[in-house]
């Protein structure tokens, strides 16, 4: 269990790299997952991907039309075996702004 | 528990339908939906309903404005008898480019 | 437990207070919360943040273009010491249409 963003975190198990940014799933089981990518004054379009391993699972995108805010957000349940590794990707566009404001949490919902 | 996307599935329990795309709950429980639909290069506005057997429960909308993408999301925790029906209901618009990228989830949070 | 909108209320437990719109954790542990704030033909930013007791935690927004409707959303994984309370200020802008579609919802994902 974990939740990413500018000032909160909470990574009951460290399972969670906070230097990586990386979930590694302690074992097997269907987690949720959910992120929200804000973009801040930026007239790019962004995709942002769920990684599973190295295969983009679902994606979010923000759009070209909104210069102040605008979040790219999607939520998944995912079966996950141990090892596993979780992680966004920021596939199109950039964050000038940084990830400010964003967040991207998971927890297991069921063992498997 | 399920989730519904263009690529991804999980449905322990097979109690979501993938043919008509109706989760029919096995017990009675609170349960946690969410959904995020994408519209695609299209100036309408759409709204999404979630429905609980016949009855809009929430809706989402996804502007007039955006033409590359943009999502309608929501999330609701819903006590649901058992043999419930549960769906997404496009109740304004139209997806021309299909439900490509969205997703819809749920899991029982509690049994009741 | 607890969800809010404006015709759905699931309140396992009664802990969240209907009159003020704040949940009271009724023991420590590990909470999800999620929020849908929409906004309805109105030409302002509004910036909505998720409270804990006395401090923000995330901030969702949604910006000045869209006229029809827009959803300021978020979601996060908190620790929650027991009687802490969480809800939601809008910090910025103006809801004039109320709340209609809105949602916020929580539970308890892990007790501590």
């Amino acid at each position: 269990m974990f939740q990413k963003d500018s000032c909160v975190l909470v990574n009951i198990g460290n399972h969670f790299d906070l230097k990586t940014s990386v979930f590694q799933a302690p074992r097997r089981g269907i987690y949720s997952f959910s992120f929200h990518v804000v973009k801040v004054y930026n007239r790019q379009t962004i995709q942002v991907n769920l990684m599973q391993n190295d295969y983009p699972v679902i994606s979010a995108f923000a759009g070209d039309q909104d210069v102040t805010r605008e979040a790219a957000s999607n939520g998944v349940l995912l079966m996950v075996e141990r090892e596993d590794r979780v992680y966004l990707k920021l596939e199109r566009g950039t964050l000038m702004g940084g990830w400010k404001y964003s967040t991207f949490s998971g927890f297991l919902v069921f063992p498997l």
